[in-house]
């Protein structure tokens, strides 16, 4: 091998990167530091690994019951990259705990309006045709803090029950064509086996369009948190629908009124009436890095701002970044692939001058909807709608660096 | 709720899906079941969760040495779904084990042909414009037993060492740029901090063309077994270039001959001689299921086949499956996104009569590149060239429904 040698004298080193130059100053102390020295410590191989000890992000849990599970986690978005939520980071609500099923044991019934009741194994389920797609998932509660003026101080409370999952299951189509749907079958009621037996009906017209019955998560089994053995995916739709732990299918004439469908996950007007099956999520964005409770340690120069962009109709088409309270905004870029109902991950090249500013996102779906307004969403829906909050969220930079919420004011 | 109905009996089910006629005949036995029962046994939510203790898929793990973690790892690839590999499955390949290193003490020294040495902490890397990639990952000596003629009786040992990673980092050719490349630099040596060293000799094309610096690996950290905190990352080419734990960029003008690029990772030739610096993977495809070392257990009827393609050299553009010995063969259909030097799972319809066959896939790149038989590629490169064999992979169904593999007659 060649002789190391040892670096020159640092000094400020510019960067032009586009959008401005670049200041690295921190990479200048660099000289006494020479070659790096060998790590030592080899560990053996594990059969199935775990992430490193130095690692530390991890789920944010909210329990609604001292013993049984039941609750929610947020994901530590702004410790994140990419398109893919880690399994074991991926979002949680439960509303009866995390059920223990033996695959082998578990069954799905797929009865009502149908020609063929059929009772469905997993070996069943795995037999018939199967695709992967990565989609996003979100709860219908995601920044429901902010809707209601508390805003969430990061962006793991604001924008945590959030995740890009790479699924991989059966098409319901298939499964639906198979036990022979009757004209008269126009909804679906999904059910879990979990002590609550969670049930949504669903718009036949989804279920034969991309729902999915899916058994496999980034590549591996579901996860007992995702559902396992069995989970119902409808792309783009509000979490509560993608039912964990499916234990049945029954095909109706008209919905359920499932308490999940009227008590919960249903938005209250400013004229007292709710709406009902709001099912889509609509486009959202939102700044990651940086944002709430984390600070710009290294002050003025170049950052690239991160975040995530996502719609329930479709692709991601334009999200642009503003760094100076609104006044003026630029086009991020998209990380492609930027794929239908999945989470597109964008970045923005920022030259920061040292100034207390403020920073946030918008973006347009492929149907044209551009995201809205805290003002405009209140204006259309009020205060008190409680779900389907999908808001720019903007973050306050302090001339410290120190990243902090926008106080809403009512 | 509505009251739930007592299936009908059951009868043989015939779905159309194209390729065939499909009996799901084991889903017939349903109408004892009824409702799914509850399942109980709620458990608590937790920060960082884990597989179900029901699922049992691990790599395979050969050392080269009693104790400190030297040798490989093998994807269970027949249990897997999808383009991203589970971290905790991710194929290892170390030639002296998996350092622990503190992120906060790691440094990267870029020194050599360049106008400005300099040394950069994880912090100043992180803050480099960053992107995402999914892209594969495989060893030069994948399938290694097969080309000697042990044709490997499963897919995780014949093509185990293979994954698709989503990675995170920063594009090599700004911080190049950051350190001015001298004309002179025609090379770069990366070498890891591990106990070897281990160092490879990049052509200074590949760094400033799609090389990265990564970090991030499906979404968070890397692993420790892929090289945390710091990875280099070569697009395409085989694994062993994409040096782990990495340390050191050395910008030379000519290759440093390192022991794992002369003494390994070269190939012999029938003359005698080496090919040395043989980086690009190319186009290679296997199916994973049915696969060697499995049995059919439903018998005769419809089996979705299942598999993966990719290429160093670019996107997969087709993927054929022969389920009569070769004689015929049917176009696979390819999961979307095909992404450039990425997995490419691809599935086929097959409606298998119960006879004894072989089945098998080859494919073709957008380079219009053919993956070729074992026969064309031991006529082109003799028995004993040790990396780089990828033959196109035949499996042995029995009449029994167990899968085996086929032996090679040298």
């Amino acid at each position: 091998m060649r002789q190391p040698k040892s670096p020159k004298p640092g000094r400020r080193q510019i960067l032009s990167l586009g959008a401005g130059a670049v200041s690295l100053a921190s990479c200048t102390k660099a000289p006494e530091a020479a070659i790096p020295a060998t790590a030592g410590n080899a560990a053996n191989m594990r059969p199935y690994g775990e992430r490193s000890s130095f690692e530390k992000p991890v789920r944010a849990i909210r329990s609604l019951s001292a013993s049984s599970g039941t609750g929610s986690s947020r994901v530590p978005l702004a410790d994140l990259y990419g398109m893919v939520t880690p399994s074991s980071l991926t979002y949680e609500r439960h509303h009866a705990g995390v059920p223990t099923i033996d695959p082998a044991a578990h069954k799905l019934l797929v009865h009502g309006l149908v020609d063929r009741p059929l009772v469905f194994t997993m070996d069943d389920i795995r037999r018939f045709p199967s695709v992967s797609r990565i989609c996003f998932l979100e709860c219908g509660g995601n920044n429901l803090s902010d809707q209601r003026g508390e805003s969430s101080p990061n962006v793991q409370q604001s924008h945590g029950l959030l995740s890009g999952v790479q699924w991989t299951g059966v098409p319901l189509s298939i499964v639906l064509r198979e036990v022979g749907l009757q004209p008269k079958a126009k909804w679906m009621v999904a059910e879990g086996v979990d002590n609550c037996r969670m049930a949504r009906s669903i718009p036949i017209e989804k279920a034969l369009d991309d729902a999915l019955l899916v058994y496999g998560q980034n590549g591996e089994a579901l996860r007992p948190e995702q559902g396992y053995p069995l989970r119902l995916v409808l792309p783009g739709w509000e979490g509560n629908t993608n039912v964990k732990w499916l234990g049945r299918l029954n095909l109706v004439d008209q919905p359920a009124m499932s308490s999940k469908e009227t008590a919960y996950y249903t938005e209250l007007r400013s004229d007292g009436k709710a709406e009902m099956f709001s099912f889509v999520m609509e486009a959202r964005s939102v700044i990651t890095r940086p944002s709430g409770g984390r600070k710009i340690a290294t002050g003025p120069g170049f950052h690239q701002i991160d975040g995530l962009a996502w719609s329930g109709r479709g692709k991601i088409k334009l999200v642009e970044v503003s760094v100076d309270g609104g006044k003026t905004w630029g086009k991020a870029e998209l990380q492609e692939p930027v794929l239908d109902k999945a989470l597109t991950a964008f970045r923005f090249p920022w030259k920061w001058d040292g100034q207390e500013t403020v920073i946030q996102s918008r973006c347009v779906d492929e149907t044209g909807y551009l995201q809205p307004t805290r003002e405009e969403l209140v204006a259309a829906r009020g205060l008190f709608s409680g779900y389907h909050y999908n808001a720019i969220k903007p973050w306050k930079v302090m001339a410290n660096g120190d990243v902090t919420h926008v106080p809403i004011v009512l």
